[in-house]
């Protein structure tokens, strides 16, 4: 059976009153068949893309992954870690953003030196550009935590197979000529590569996902994230679509929940609460996605 | 006169009240020399970092400036475009991040493939990043267009060199330990290179930049940008310093002033209404800097 193609035309009406007036539309990217003739022999590089050192060890352990010291895939000055080694026959790379260094100084006690994962949608793609055209993958997975939408029944810990992304914080509302290209850009929807023998042997939850680069939602966050009608929402999930996207290799989204966005508890409190449990469940399915992989071609997944 | 050491450290206090219970720290990234040792020889690469073709066109023509036809600069897939010529003695590389494809469906009357430029952060880092490995320039301009703010004496046609960036859509409240480093990486301060001979001999307009990813401005991003002290606003900015800086090639940032943000008119409205004349200002601007650049070496900006 022919895989599905990449990138099929997905609905995306603009969702605010201020567009009631335009003609009835719906809009996508143009479809790549990113697994194009790859999908026909077996998978042999995987890139895994991850923004958090938390959510990166838990993998680099199971797959017994090496760091590169030398640090030659990347240039000078950029904090991207990559860690490698192969795994079932299958050449694993493992990409982490890495730490941004921040000095801080204390008014009285001087200054201090601290590192922060570089987490967000400009990092993401950049790792995402560099490692592409340096390890040409056949298949991405950006693995990660998300925060998860209790309406649309999502609970700490569930882990989702991402169907599609979009963004929530891209609001371009320019009318040129009578519809509104500049807008539907900004949302940046696309349909993920298609997994249906994956999801049905591990029985994974299946959503939608929507990437913003903060970690709270504003009023303006939850318009956008509704009409998504996304289940999970992250800081780099579309991102990295949008570069696999254009250099046409097939990427599959994997996100474990925190927290819930539409709860009670504080976004931040719970998320830091959860984080290193949730990242072990995390590092399970992504390993059971990776075990399943093994021998199969992309038109097999 | 030894030039400025580039990103100087930078007061960037949280701004809301949310964070009045933290010590009173100021935070920056840390400083690093992007000039080295160029700053002593003459400029002779110059990338020129545009994100809508309307800003781009009148700097091609200006500069007479031939399009990559072959397109081998960058990789298949990316919408990217760089024009390229010699203009006294510099080599000048203007890349335009260049049209997205939008499938746009109507309903009734079939589909229509359209092209948005690739505005946003996303786009602007990627091609920095490409751009830089590709071409090794001794200095970026990124020049644009922006939204200013009245209240802080911007008028439409300013054009303004920026000495600072941040950006005002990642906002991440994670309060690790008893500081807010993870906030400070969202705002993503940064001093740009300090270019004193420039600004006096074109008697230029300085001001400080924040950047995000939408059009308008939503009551957060408006706290933010506050807290940046920004006098101009854009899409682009503080995304290519980002890249700039982690590549430490020195940048400098020349935005025109298409609307006020801080206005009573629509701001799409009178974006698109002021576009092209400010874009012709623009470019005059941009010329005039190229001309001063032409024979100096980085100190003697």
């Amino acid at each position: 059976m022919a895989p599905p193609v990449k990138n099929a035309v997905r609905a995306a009406a603009a969702p605010t009153e201020e567009w009631s007036s335009q003609p009835e539309v719906t809009a996508a990217h143009p479809p790549k068949n990113a697994a194009g003739d790859g999908d026909r022999r077996p998978i042999s590089t995987v890139l895994i893309i991850i923004a958090m050192q938390t959510e990166a060890l838990p993998l680099v352990n199971k797959f017994h992954l090496s760091e590169d010291i030398d640090g030659s895939l990347f240039p000078k000055g950029v904090p991207w870690v990559r860690y490698h080694g192969i795994y079932k026959e299958l050449h694993i790379n493992l990409v982490w953003t890495g730490k941004d260094s921040i000095l801080v100084e204390f008014s009285k006690f001087g200054c201090v030196l601290a590192g922060v994962d570089s987490i967000g949608t400009i990092s993401a793609s950049l790792v995402s550009y560099a490692s592409i055209q340096a390890l040409k993958p056949d298949l991405i997975i950006n693995a990660g935590t998300a925060g998860g939408f209790k309406a649309k029944g999502a609970c700490v810990a569930d882990v989702y197979l991402v169907s599609n992304v979009a963004f929530h914080d891209r609001r371009i509302p320019i009318h040129v000529i009578f519809f509104c290209v500049n807008y539907l850009y900004g949302i940046g929807a696309r349909q993920t590569f298609s997994t249906p023998n994956l999801i049905d042997e591990l029985n994974l939850k299946v959503g939608k996902l929507s990437t913003g680069d903060s970690l709270d939602m504003s009023p303006q966050d939850e318009v956008l994230i509704l009409a998504n009608d996304a289940v999970v929402k992250d800081m780099e999930g579309a991102a990295v679509a949008y570069v696999a996207d254009l250099l046409s290799v097939p990427a599959i989204f994997i996100k474990a929940v925190t927290n819930t966005v539409d709860g009670q508890k504080s976004i931040a409190e719970e998320f830091l609460q959860n984080l290193i449990a949730v990242c072990t469940t995390l590092a399970q399915t992504v390993s059971q996605v990776v075990d399943f992989i093994s021998g199969k071609c992309l038109s097999e997944l």
